[in-house]
Order: structure tokens, then sequence, then C-alpha cells
């Protein structure tokens, strides 16, 4: 009897899950979210339309670990206005056109004083960079190349009309209770705007993802995280310090929508149940996955897996942070995105939770020899024959491995079956009374 | 000086070896062996000519481990007469025409339903299969292909004149004691009716080698099993329980007469002495030998390495079962033993178990600096030249790394130098009292 | 700030080190080093005008570990006349013409007889081999084979005038405090007469290290040693004993003058900070290196290595002993060791020792997330952009894995990054009040 996660995975429709994830992310992709501030919390409530969300908000001035949660930003309009008196850029079209975090200002400069506010991309001359300035106090714009090099000498008005004043940090959470105490953290960042690759598609993985397990029963909780970029993972740790060893497993959600191959980051650890689950699921997809080893940047796993936590935490997205071109730019937009590489992403997420909830360690109840299988109806009465006999093999791997060290993960990798093939064996000799689970 | 297992090795007379197990092999074929019965005890009796052999007589539905000793099949006749009477199945002609422990059975049918109870392979139509069914009642005959698609429509009589009934399961034991407690078990199957390759090789190999052993003084024991497989082994563990911590290393014997190349299966353990020891003794040999991890399928290293037991025993055949076409057939005949293949493999297990025997660790009793070699005699006076110093450099590899964990064998491979090579300067340094065996 | 011996190794001026070097073996070539006697004194007087030596003398007669000092060598004359009284081979012109060690003899011989005590190379007819007798009574000569093949037959005179006396092992000792108790150990051989690569360049390259480490404070130790082979060592250890748990790592000089590429020989442990900071010092200069396994013969760490000791000591040299084909003849000579091949190996040295000295644990004061290092000064303020910030990488890493397990070289070599880059940003930490040393 395959788990209820085993199901979703069997019965989930590829083409609807993937058009629904893209139109969502469609949805949410004009909020003017940042580090904090109403585009947050907008995002945020789209979510809790689909998901038990709970929203957090941290004052400003809170001391989160190392770090002070900052003042919050909230943007009216900023522009540009050129000697003529044209907008020549204008954050009403993209957010993507002001330095994120700039302080208010109105004021009129040449343009020679105005270039060192100016951000772009001479190698990419048609795209808008994606800055921010969320630490020191500074403002600034963001504008195609080919658009600055058409700026002409004189005198330009500039405009940045927002609020940066005590206020929040906001994130959300929603936590799928299982029936122990052990969980699966997944965290996803919701403080980008426009960008799509970069922070809608997880967005979107995420909450289509827990839709589906909120109504699946299971042994191990979920803990969906929706956290603004490092200052929202290190507020969520510091309110979260005493119960972080129920963490057993986790994964950053990121970049899971461009139509590259998978990629799975380590944990620190490098040896965690998870660094073995995602490979083990994938190759069981049929999916090819590239394994890269922990490094202390990328997304929040960076936080996740300080020495002080050293969470069992890695990531799998498609193609990683800063090796597409489109990165932080306005090109990662929701042509980058396609449907069916979110339905694939949404697809080997599942996969990697079904494989973790059914994953647990046995003890053999008959560990000396082989129990006689064919007196339980387990096994072929006709001897001398050789095919046929696949599970047969997985009945005789795990009974030999289930010595309470080995978990169902660690036989599948030895006997190089599918994980499914193993679990549902075990599941059989529970049945017949040979096998115990010991965690 | 050579220990008596180096002598037995360098003095072995390869062809004679090979024509003499080939002949006893010969010898032993026709008898009708099955899990039990008298067969068996035939098979057992003409090995208990040549060894001290200890015969067990288990009785019908004694509780072993997880099984019970099943009923004693012995075989009277069996066959199948056509439509027109004449016999078309004979299991007269051999034994393999007959399913093991068919029941017995005397009946008139038609052809169509006489199928149901036929065994065939159609892509080897000129062979005659082996099937059993030891744990279901059932009756059933093999033939070859060809001969089935001859078989005319009509009715059809079958007979199988046998006894099933309360008896015993019979299996052979030879003990050859050694200095000490530690023992080698080597273990054989006595089951397989007809078959040489499977079973008849492994029991002649078995016989020489404990032959030779016994005239040898050994610091090792050696235990020699003839035993049905599955059930006798099982037999054997359930009623030595208390005394399996005496199991040093150990060997499943099989298909050694085929012109394949070695193939070494790691015990459970993977690391096991006997792991490392059969490579290296294969090495010294300059024999190519094939190393696969253990899997829980196989010989009686399934029993012997099931996680109750965990033994360190591995198997060291030619042609892995299965991985011949002739495997399970009556091709598996004597022709596809061969004398001198039979020569080459006891030739190996004599390697292995003088490797075994010559295994120590020893303690450097002047392990500060390199002790002066050349007051000793070991080492040559004149400095300065470079070549034709192999000894010296085994002299000083032992010195090196004898600090009573490595042993003998470890020294060997991490030098890169035959196991001999090493054990004649250990000998050497012991007798200048340079060195001090720790086990 | 680096520390003193990276500005050491900044500093070294290549073209004048090698030059200086290279004059100095020249200087010591020609005089006559055995084991034992005044050739060994008048090269350590040449080596204690440039560095603090202590000089030791160790009686014939002493016992040291398993040895005993052997009696004390002079060498005045030896040479042979041919049957017409010329001078035929004559240790005025080479001290490579006579056996090391042959004791006083004066006698006539025929030419059968004398043949006995000559050595001479077929395969390199000009050169004129190495060979030693120290450890049995015995004289020879050495001569090129041409040369030998041109004796006449007829009676020759030979005459070694020597002394083989009471008197002492000399040996040459220079320790360089550091702030702690920890030691680098540095010895080279300085028993061979005449040769260049083998024996000078070991002692002009630590001469030139003493020198210049003279000068600069370091917390670690760095103990040179200049002895006789093989006894030399021991005796050294037999007296140092119990002061042994001082040596923190070790490196064995030798055959540093060739032009060939660097070769590292790991300590007999394999896994000792020294055995990881070599390969990683010479990858950060852009030099290449072979990496070789411990194995029990080469020069003194055979004795440094003994399992009684096992100390953490390998070897670094150019082309290692015997795979040279000058190695132990006359054509290993002044021709052979180049300046700027001296003065690579005498900044790989410093680069190594630079190495070990930077090299510490360290443990992260804010070890939960990531500290904010932005308000520290120590990041970029611009979010968004990827390029140029290896900096910032080199923090994240030293911040993440300084859990007080790794060490600085652990870091480098898990980034990837060069040593100094690693140590450069742990000392910023420190600075910073983010990272406090362990050790």
């Amino acid at each position: 009897m395959p788990s209820p996660l085993a199901e979703l995975l069997r019965d989930l429709d590829l083409p609807a899950s993937g058009a629904a994830m893209h139109a969502f992310a469609a949805e949410l992709q004009p909020l003017p979210r940042s580090l904090t501030g109403d585009g947050v919390r907008a995002t945020l409530a789209r979510i809790g339309e689909r998901l038990p969300l709970q929203v957090h908000e941290v004052p400003s001035g809170t001391p989160v670990l190392d770090w002070t949660i900052p003042r919050e930003w909230n943007l009216r309009t900023a522009w540009i206005k050129g000697p003529d008196g044209a907008l020549v850029v204008d954050a009403a079209r993209s957010l993507l056109h002001v330095v994120g975090y700039s302080v208010p200002v109105r004021q009129r400069l040449p343009l020679a004083e105005l270039q060192a506010h100016l951000h772009s991309l001479p190698e990419h001359p048609d795209w808008v960079p994606y800055r921010t300035s969320y630490w020191r106090e500074s403002w600034g714009f963001c504008l195609a190349h080919r658009d600055r090099q058409r700026l002409a000498a004189g005198e330009y008005e500039v405009s940045v009309d927002a609020t940066l004043e005590p206020g929040a940090l906001t994130y959300g959470e929603c936590f799928l209770p299982g029936e122990g105490e052990a969980e699966v953290l997944l965290s996803c960042h919701v403080c980008h705007p426009a960008l799509a690759n970069d922070n809608l598609s997880g967005i979107a993985l995420a909450t289509f993802l827990g839709e589906r397990l909120a109504a699946a029963p299971r042994r191990l909780g979920v803990r969906l995280l929706f956290v603004p970029g490092t200052i929202g993972a290190i507020a969520w740790l510091a309110r979260n310090e005493e119960r972080l060893g129920r963490i057993a497993h986790g994964l950053v959600i990121a970049n899971v929508g461009d139509p590259g191959g998978f990629h799975y980051k380590r944990s620190r650890r490098g040896d965690a149940i998870i660094d073995r689950a995602v490979p083990r699921a994938l190759a069981d997809l049929g999916e090819p996955l590239a394994v890269e080893p922990f490094v202390p940047f990328g997304y929040d796993e960076r936080q996740y897996c300080s020495p002080g936590f050293d969470l069992p935490v890695g990531s799998l997205t498609r193609t990683p942070w800063g090796r597409y071109p489109q990165y932080h730019t306005s090109a990662d937009d929701l042509t980058l995105v396609r449907p069916e590489a979110l339905a694939g992403s949404l697809r080997a997420y599942l996969a990697v939770l079904a494989l973790l909830e059914g994953n647990r360690r046995y003890r053999n109840l008959a560990p000396k020899g082989e129990p006689q299988l064919g007196r339980r109806g387990l096994y072929g009465s006709l001897g001398g024959a050789t095919a046929g006999r696949e599970r047969e093999l997985a009945l005789l791997w795990v009974l030999n491995q289930s010595d309470g060290d080995h978990d169902l993960l660690a036989i599948a990798e030895r006997a190089g079956m599918p994980f499914a093939a193993i679990a549902e064996v075990a599941e059989a000799l529970v049945g017949a009374g040979l096998l115990a689970a010991v965690d």
C-alpha cells in the first residue's frame, strides 16, 4: 500500500500543475516585494488564500542573532526626468528601475553626477539589472545600458518618493503537522521584485506543494517558510532556536522554473539523509541530477547551515543562482519560467518528500539464516529458475541489511533498486511479522 | 622455512590432481542427490572413503532456526508414457527429468493438462532444465523443449513412484583441527542431481583439499561442510550456534570446474581478512580475479552472512551461478567441467589457505629507528648501490609496519610485494629476535 | 598584515639566493665528508659561520638505540699504482675513488686479485661510483669503467693510508626558538663526499633557510639538523627522545638542486598536517608537485618515521634519490645543481614554513547565522551584483568552517583558495571580534 505521499506523486497531473503554478507566479509578479513592506504582505496574502499561513511581523529594531531588523521600506514612486522634462526612468514601469531600499530624494543634478547613481549592464544592453542597498543609506536607479547611453548631457531631475521608517519585517510560515515531532523544513525567499525564476518559481512551488501536502496524512511534519532572504531566515532562526532540533531534513527552494537540469547542493554536513535522499529520488524518477558540495554562499542554506546551527538543509534547484545569464536582471521574467519545468520540479520535490516519509530503519526479527519466505507466501515455490525474481531479491536485501543500522534508503542504494521497490517489500515483511521499525 | 601449507602448494601436481578430481566427480555423478535421501547418503559415503567425515542425520520435523526439517524424499521411478504407451520421459535416463520432491502420482491425463506439469527451455531446445519443488506439494517433469514440441495430442500416463515421508536431512562434516581454536569454514552443497559444475566440482575440490590438509599440521583448524543447499546450512548453523565465534574465515565453494576466470564475492562485512586474502593470494599466483560485492543471494553465504550471524564468509568461484548458459540444465555436465580448471581452483584455494595460515600481526621489538640489520647478517654490507635489494626492502617494510596493528597481509598490500616474500622475512626477523607475534 | 615568514617569502631575491647557495655548495664540495671525521667537522664549521650551530661529538662506542657509534675514519691518501709504477687511481683527485671507511692497506697484488676490490659502472663508463663499507671491515676503490678496462695485466700496488680509530660521530644542530614549544624539524645529511645534489644542495638550502629564519619572529620553533645519514639521525633521536613530542612537523631535505620538478613523500602517518601543507603551499606557488606515499627507505625519514617514533616528517625533494642517472656517481656534481633550482627550492621550503606558521584553528564567535559583515566594513554594501567578491567568499568560508575543528589549511583546501587569502581574512575576522584562535 503506497503512502499518501507516494499516491500524491503517482496522481500528480503535470500539465495542470505546471499551468496553475505559472499562473500563480504571474499573479504575484507585479507585487512590489522587497526586504520589508507592503509588497511582501500582499504576496503572503495571496499565498494565504491557498495555505494555512501564519504571517509574522517582527518590529524594526528587534535584535535577531547578530543582526537588527531594519526599518520598513515602502516605495510610492521613483523616476528620473531628462533635461527636456520627459521621464527617462520610471519605477512604475518596473520596480527593478529603483535600487531597493533607496532613501527618499528629490533633486536636480547634471548627468555627470547622476551617473554615480545609475546601474546598467554593458554586456546585456537591453536588460535592467536588479540592485539593492539594504544596509547603507543610498539611492540609485537601474536601467538598460542602451537607454543609459542615450542620455543627453544636461540637468536631470530625480525623485524617490519612499518611506523608510520603523515598521516590521514580514514573513510567512505554514506548518503541516505530522504524526511525530520530526519536521521537513522547506524555505523560499519572497524579497525580490519582479524576478520570476529567482523567487516567484520557488514561491509558487512551495505554495502548491503545501496545498497538496495539507490533505495527506504524514509521519513527518512539513514546515514551509516564505521569508525575505538572509534577514528573514535569520529572524525565523532567532525566534525558533529552541525548536530547531525537530528539523530532520530541509531544502531551500529556488530557481525551479527555468528549463535547466536539476542541481542539488549538499548540506554543510554533506552526509545527511537529505543528501542521500535527493539523488536517489531523482534517479528513481529518471531525472539527471548534478550534485555539488556545500559552499557558504547562495540562498538561505547559508543561514540554516551556519556552524552554530548546522541543520541538515540542502538546496534543490534547476540552474543554480548566478549561472544563467538572466540572473538578477529584468530578463529573469515569466518567459524564462516554463510551466513544464515548474511541474517537473514539483514532482521532484514530492518524490523527495515521499522518500523521506517512507525511509525508516528496521530490525530483522528472524536474523539468523534467512527466514522461510515460501511458507509465508513471499517467495516463488519452484526452485531452479532464475528469471522474474526482482521482488524476491528486494526481500532478501531488506532482510539481510535490516540490522537496525541501515535505513531503507541505504538498502536501496546498496541494492541498486528503486526506493519504492524496497519500501514496498519492507511493508510486506512487517506484515509478515519478520521486520520491526526501530525509529 | 615455508609452512606445511606453503609446501603443499609448492608441491601440488596439477595434472594429476585435476584428473583425479574429475574422475571423482564422474564417480558421484549418477548418484540421486536431492535435498534429502539416499542419494545424499551415497555421496557422503564416497567422500567418507577419502576423509574423516562425520555424517549427521537431522530428523524430519526438527525446528532449525526459522525452518523445519522437511520429510525425506526418495524416488524409485518417474516416467511419462505417450498415447501409444511408449515412454516419452523417463527419470531412469536422468534424474533431471523429474521435478525434485515431486509427490507420488499415477494418473492418465490429456496433453493439455499435462503441459501444466512440464518444464522446458525454448531458448535451449536440447537441454533439460533442473527444477525443484521442495516447499510446496507438487509434481512435474522436465524435458528438452524439442521433445516437448513433438508430443502428440492424446492421453498420457504419468507415474511418480516416490516416498515423501518422515526421515532425516543428511549432511557431512569433516573437522581438521589446528593448533588453536580459530577455524576456516569451507562449505559446498551436495543437493543437486547430475549437475557437474554446480555441485560436483565443489564436492570434488573440497574432498581433495581436505585430503591434502589432513596430513599438514596447521595453526588454523579447517572445517569442511558438505550440506544440502539452504536447509543444510541452516541446520548446521542451528546446531552449532554457540561455536560460531571460532569461524575466523570462510569460503563457499561452487562452480570451480568450468573454464572461466575466478570471481570472488565478498563477505557481508566487505572488509574481513578473507576479503583481503583472496585477492592477494590470487594476485600472487598471477591469476586474474574479479572481485564483487556481497549480495544476499547465491549459495549458502546467504545463510552464513545473514545479519544475525554475519560470519566472515565469502565465495570463490570460477563463473558465478546463473552467468553460464548451462547453469541449472543438463548441459552442466562433465564436459563443462575440465580437469585443468579443477586443478587451478584447488591451487587457488590452497594458496588462500596458505596465506591465512601465515598471516599474523607482529610487533617490532626495536621500533625506535631502524635496527642495525647488517650486524645480524640481514643487510648487504656495501653502501651506495641500489640494485638487487628486494629482500632488504621487504625487511624494512615489515619492521616499519609491525606496530601490532598491521598484519602481514596489510604489509604485503602496502609494499606491493607477494605475501610469501613478506612472510619469509618476518620469519627471519623473528629468528633475529627483532619481531614477536602478537596473535 | 602578513606574518614575518610571509614577508620573507614575498621579499625573497631568487637570483641572488640561488647564486649564493650554489657558491656555498661549491665551497663545501672539496671537504672530505664521510660518516665521521674531520671532513664533517670542516663542513659544520663553514655552516657555523652562518648560523648559530651547536656541534655535537658522540664518542665511538656510545650505544644509540639499536646501534653503536662506530670508530672515526680519516683518510690521508689512497691510491693504486700500475705495473709501471704510475698512479692509475688517486683519491687526491676525488674522494669518490676510495670506498668510504676503507681500512688501511698497503700491498702488491696481481690485477685479477685487485678486481675484487674495484667498483665501476659499465652502463656509465665515464662516471665514478660512490660506495661505502661502514659496517664491515674492507677496502676498495671506485673508478670509471673506461679506465678500469684499460688496466693492463700485471702487479699493482695499493695504498690506503687512513685511520679508523676511536673518536666521535659529529653532527650539527641549530635551534631557532619560537613563541611556543612546538617545533618544525628540518634535517639534511652531511656524510657524502663530493656529491652535489645528494647532500650539498640540502646543506646549502638548510643553511640559507636557517639564516633567513633566524631574524624572523615565529610562533613555531625551527630545528635544523646537519647529520651523517642513518647513524647521525639515530644518534640525535637517541639523545633527544624525551623531547620528540615537540616536533609538530618535519621535512627531510635532499636533492633540492637538480632541475627536476618537486616530489613530496608523505610521512608514515600519511595524514599529518605537513602532508597537507606541502601540497597546498606548492599549489599556491603554482609549482607542480608529485605526491608519493611513505616507503620505509630513502633518507633519514626512515628513522624519524620508524614505528617507535612515527614523527610527522615527510620529505620534499626535486628528483628523488635513485631516479636520476647521476645518483651516487661522480656525475652528481655542481653542474647538475643549478642556482635557479636551489632558489626555487628555498622558496618552496619558505612557503611551507609560512603556511605552517599561519595555520591555526579558530572558533566563530557568532556562529548562529552569518554575522552582519556589512556593518563591520567587511562586506560590499550593494546587493545583487556577483562579480569581484573573492574576498567576501573567503570571509564566508572562514566563518562557516571555523567550528574549532577545521584549521585554516583545511578551509583553504575546501574553498579551493590560496592559503594566504584564507589566513588574511581570518586575521581580519579576529580583528573584528568574530573569530578566536583555539590553539
